[in-house]
C-alpha cells in the first residue's frame, strides 16, 4: 500500500529531501515511484547525493512531466513561497505532508509579514493542519494537506504547549536561548556555513528576527488561549544535527518544578517518540542524534518560582523528515512508528 | 526465532555493544534476552547508554549468573584475552560471534607474539571461521564461532584479496596508508582520546607496530598462497566514526588500472554492503557512516604501473558490529541483510 | 627585569601553565627561571607539551626543591585546594598570580560552602585582590595577591558589573545562559570530555550548582550594593577554545537599549582588550579565540523592557592565562597589553 | 624601517591577506600603509574580517588608486594570473612576496599545462627566487621578487629534498600520501566546502591532478638532478588548519633509518622553525597550528629498506603567510624569526 512522491529533492544538497529518502529506504508500506527536481531533471538521485547511491530510485523529473497518477501522498520539500503554487496545482486526490514554512501560520497577514509577499493559496491555508504529532493528533489524522512545523517550533512546544494549558506557567517572560546544528541554518554554499566559519565556535544570529518566532507564537497563544510573546535567542553551533532549546519560565503562584515534571510525565507516558528523563539526567543532542526522538526534562532555577526546561530533537528527523513520515502514516491509516524505528548514531 | 545474548556490554561506554543493540532494535528475527556486564551487573544499560533508555532491555547481569537456556546466539564484545576463557566456558550448543582479536590469527603464536600471552583456547581457534562475509560467505553460513575481522582488516581486505587472488598486483610493496575515526582507536578515558587532543588534528600511530598488521598479512598470504608483508601507517583523524584506507600497489605486469576495476566490479556487482564507485568518484567516509556499506573505488597513479586504491566504511558498522550482524544472520539462515538497511546519516 | 616562576604545571595537559609560557614565549620583559610540578619533577616540559618543544625552559622541579632567590613573580596554576598552603608558604617579596579558584570568594564561608572544605589561608584571603583588570585596574596594581577570575565570571562581569553599578537594569531575573568550549569543563582524562563524547553536540551541565555562581554573585552583588541572585546555565560545546555568555536582563524604568550600549561604549572606549561592536553585530567566539580580547553588544529583546547581551572571550586567554599575565604585567609596573598582542587565530 | 603594501586582501574571507595582518600585528619594523582589494575598495579591512577589528588600519583602496611612494615591500596575494600583470605593473624598486603560483614553475611551458594559459611576465619569472626559507636562504635575501612556496610542497620539500641531495633515497618510488585542512583547500563559498560537507569525514581529492605536483617534482628533480615522478594523493580533512605529510620512501642501498634521521638532524640542527622529533615522536599537526614551525620525523618500515617520513606544518603559516613573513625579512636584512614567535595554539 502506499507509494509517495518526493517534490523538490535536488536544488539544495544539504536539503530535506534526502533525509526522507533515508527513512523510507526501511518503510515496509512505502514506495517512492515519482521524485521531481526541475534544475537536475534527468539525473540520478544518487549522483547528487552520494551516500545514497545504492538505493533503487526513479529518476528525477521536472514537475511539470511528473506522473502522479500511480501516487497516493506527497513530501513536500520545496522552499517557501514556491510551495503554494504547487500544491495548489497537485490532484486533490493526494494526501501531502509540506515541509516549508508555507502553510504553518494560520494568519495570512502574519504570513505576509515574515515572508514579505501577499499568501499565494489562502484557501488551502484553511485547510492546512499544523503537524506537531503528539499535540494534534487527531486533527492530522484526518488532514488531506499537513504543514509540517519548523524545527525550533518542534522542540520548544512539546514542552510548553502542555505546560501553558494547564496553566502552570506564567505567559510573560518566557525567555527561549536555542542552539542549532548547522543543518538547520540553511542549505546554499553561503560563505557563512563554509567549515572555516563554522568549525570550533557559536555564534548567536537572527535575535529578535528568526521566522520561527510566529510560528511558536501561534502555538503558545493558543495554548493559552491569549497572547503569548517570547523572547527567542537562537545559536548556530559547529555541529551537523542537533537541537536544543533551552526555556526559562516563571512558574504559577504556588506551582512547583515537580509540578512541571510531573504533568509532562503523565502529557507523554505512553509516546514513543518524546521522552522525560528520569531524575536529573540531562537531554544532550547527540543522544537523539539520527532518531526520532525528543528528550526533555525540567530543572529548578536559583531564582526562586523559576524553573529551565530543556528539550532536544535532531532537527532533520523530529524537526522535519521523521515528524512528516510520523505525519503521513497516521494519515494514511498506518502505524504511526512505522519506518522511524531508526536508533540514535552515537557515538 | 532467535533470542541473542550480549556480552561485555558495559566494560566501556564508546564500546560495541551499544552498536549492536542499535542495529537489534531494527533486527525481526532478534530479540535480546541477556546482557551480561561484571562491572556493572545489576543496572539498566540506558542507564550506561542514555541514547538507548527507550529500548527495552534486560537488565544487565555478571556473565556467571546468565541463563543461556532460552539463548540461541551470542555477541561477544569483551577485550581480547578474557574471551578466550569465556567462550571456552558458554554452552555448546550457541552460536557466537566474537568481535575480539581472540580467535583472528589462525597461528597461535602469531598470536602470543602480538598479544603477549599464550592462546588459551587453541582448540576454539582450530574451529573459528573468520568473518569477513563476502569473502568467506560459505564457511561462515556453516560456522558455530565466527572471530569478527577488525575494522583496517575489513577495508584492506575486502578490495585487495580479490585483486591478489586474480595475481592482478604485485605481492611487494603494497603501502598502506589508513584513516580512522577516535572510534576505532580505543575506548578507555584515556588523555590521548580527550577533545582536546583530538579535534582539529591528525597524527599517525602504531608506525610498524599496529595489532591489526597480521590479520591483513593472514588474509594477504593466504590469498596469494604465499607470504605477504605490508607497508601499514594508521591514522587518527578528528572524527568519531569513518575509516579510509589508501592502498598504493604495484600492478602485475600488462595490467592496467581498468583490469583492477573490471575485476572488483564483477566480484562484487551482487553483493549487498560492497559498492565500486562509478567512474573516478572518490569514496567519502561521511557517505557510509552508520551503514554497513563498503564502497572502493581506484585510481591511476602518476607514477607508471601503479595504482591508488580507496575503501571507506563506518568502522563501528562494517568494521564491527554490522559485518557481526550480517555474519549471525548466515549463521542463522536469515536473509543476510536482515536489520542491516540502516542507510548513511549525512550530513 | 623580572623573571617569573610557574607552579603546578604538569599535573593535567589540558592545564594552564602551558597557555602562560606560550605568552610568556613572546614577553619582551619576563623570563621564566623555574618551573614546578611534583608528580613530574625532572622532566622537561617539552615532553608533557610536545606543541612547546622549541622553547627553552628549565626542568620541572619539585615545589619543595625550588630555588626562589632569582624569582620576582609566580604563576600559580594549581588546583583548588592546595594553592592556599602552597602560597602561604612562599616568599613574602614574591608577587604571586593565582589562577585556581582559592582566592576569588572574599566570604570564606562561601568558600566554604561551595568547596566542601575551610578555607585554609584567611589571612591570605583578605589580603587578595580580585583580579578583573578592566574594573580594578587600580587595586591590581598595588596587590602582591591576584585571585585571577574564572572564565564564566570575566565574560558575564565585563557587561554587567558597569551596567549595574550605573543602575540601568533590575537586580531580579537577570538569566544567563553561558556556552563554553571543552578547555573549560575540566582538564582530567574523564570520559565525559572524550572525543566521543563531545564531538558534534551540546549540553547543558551544572545547572543551578557551578561553582562559578558565588564568584558572578559578589561580583554583580557589589556592584549592586546589595545581594543579586542569578540564573545560571552553562552548557559544553563542541569546541575546544570559546565562551559565550547570553544574558537576559530587564530594564531599569525609562532606560532603552541604546542607553546601555552608550554606557558600555564609554565604559570601554580607551580598552584596549574589551571591544563593544559597531551596530548588530553579533559577537562569534571564533573571532576572538588565541587573543586576550572580549568582544560585546547589546541587543533589543522581542519582549519589551528587555535586552539581551551577548559577550565572548577565549576561556583560556582573557578567561586564564592572558587577564593573569595583564594582571602581572599591572603589578610589575609594565605596559598593560606587552605579550599580550597575539591577535586572533581565525579560520 | 619598512613599510608594506598587502595587495588583494578581500576577494575571499578564507584568503591569505588576514593572516599576514595577523603576523604583522606583532611585527616591529613593518608597518601596513596600503592594503588594496578592488571589489571592497573603500571598506574597512575590520568589517570584511571581524576577527581584525582592533588593528588600525589603511582602508582598502583599489589596486590602481593605490600610493605606493610610502612603500617598501608588497605582499600580493591574488589569485594565479591576474599576479602576473598585476606584479609587472609595480615600481621596480618595491620588494615583492607573491603567494601565489604564478611564479613558482621556472618552466613556463608547465606552468601553461598547469594553469591553462600561457605565462604573461615571463621576464619575471626568470628573475623570481623561490622561497622555500631553508632550503634557497642566500638567493632569497638577494631577490627583489619571491615566489612563496605552496603548502604540500613545503612540507614535502622539506625533509626530502636534503635526504635526495645527499642521494640517500631512491628517486623512483616516492609515494606521498598528504592529509590538508580545510583552508588549504580553497577559499570560495562553494558547496563542497561547507560545514556540513566537511565535518566528521575525509576524502580524497585531486589524485594525480592537483597543481602542487609539478612545483613538488621541480624541487625534487633539481635536487636529484634528473627527473623524479612522485606519487601524491591529498585528503582533505575535517579540520581548519593543518597539514600533513606521509613520504613512503625506498632507501639507497646499505642506508638506514638511522642515517636519515642523523642527515636531517645536521641540516637542519640550527634552524628556527624546522624541528626534528626525538625518538619515535610522531609530529601531530596540531602541535604547530598558530605557528610556523615545521615538525618532522623519520620511522622505520615493516617492509625492509623502506622509510617512512612525517612532516607536519600549519598549512596557512609555514605553509603560506608565516614563510611569506620569513621570507621578507630575509630580504630586508631584518633577523629572519621577527614578527614569527607566535607559538602553537594549543589546544
Amino acid at each position: 500500500m502506499g507509494s509517495t512522491a518526493l517534490g523538490g529533492a535536488a536544488p539544495a544538497r544539504a536539503g530535506l529531501a534526502p533525509k526522507i529518502v533515508r527513512l523510507l529506504a526501511n518503510h515496509p508500506q512505502f514506495r517512492i515511484t515519482v521524485m521531481t527536481a526541475d534544475r537536475k531533471a534527468g539525473e540520478q538521485f544518487g549522483s547528487v547525493f552520494p551516500h545514497l547511491i545504492t538505493q533503487d530510485l526513479p529518476n528525477l523529473v521536472a514537475i511539470k512531466d511528473a506522473d502522479f497518477s500511480d501516487v497516493d501522498a506527497v513530501f513536500c520539500c520545496l522552499p517557501h513561497g514556491t510551495t503554494q503554487e504547487i500544491i495548489k496545482g497537485l490532484p486533490k486526490q493526494l494526501k501531502i505532508v509540506d515541509l516549508s514554512a508555507d502553510f504553518r501560520l494560520r494568519d495570512i497577514n502574519e504570513y505576509a509579514e515574515w515572508y514579505g509577499h501577499a499568501h499565494r493559496a489562502p484557501e488551502l491555508q484553511e485547510e492546512a493542519v499544523y503537524g506537531l504529532t503528539e499535540v494534534l493528533r487527531d486533527e492530522i489524522r484526518n488532514a488531506r494537506l499537513v504543514a509540517n512545523p519548523g524545527c525550533y517550533p518542534t522542540s520548544i512546544q512539546l514542552p510548553l504547549v502542555p505546560l501553558i494549558k494547564a496553566k502552570l506557567i506564567k505567559l510573560s517572560n518566557i525567555i527561549i536561548d536555542a542552539k542549532s546544528g548547522v543543518t538547520g541554518a540553511g542549505r546554499g554554499a553561503k560563505e557563512a556555513n563554509l567549515y572555516t566559519e563554522i568549525a570550533e565556535g557559536i555564534h548567536a544570529y537572527g535575535i529578535k528576527g528568526h521566522r520561527h518566532v510566529p510560528e511558536v507564537e501561534q502555538g503558545l497563544s493558543e495554548a493559552a488561549e491569549s497572547k503569548v510573546t517570547i523572547s527567542f535567542t537562537p545559536n548556530l553551533i559547529c555541529m551537523k544535527r542537533g537541537m536544543q532549546s533551552t526555556m526559562f519560565v516563571e512558574m504559577a503562584p504556588g506551582v512547583t518544578v515537580s509540578d512541571l515534571y510531573q504533568h509532562l510525565k503523565s502529557t507523554y507516558e505512553g509516546e514513543e517518540f518524546v521522552k522525560l528523563l528520569n531524575g536529573s539526567n540531562v537531554p544532550h543532542t547527540r543522544h537523539v542524534v539520527g532518531s526520532n526522538y525528543c528528550f526533555m526534562n525540567v530543572f529548578e532555577d536559583r531564582i526562586p518560582g523559576r524553573a529551565i526546561i530543556i528539550s532536544v530533537i535532531d532537527n532533520l528527523v523530529k524537526g522535519a523528515s521523521g515528524q512528516a513520515v510520523q505525519n503521513l502514516n497516521l494519515m494514511m491509516g498506518l502505524p504511526e512508528n512505522m519506518g522511524l524505528q531508526y536508533q540514535p548514531l552515537f557515538p
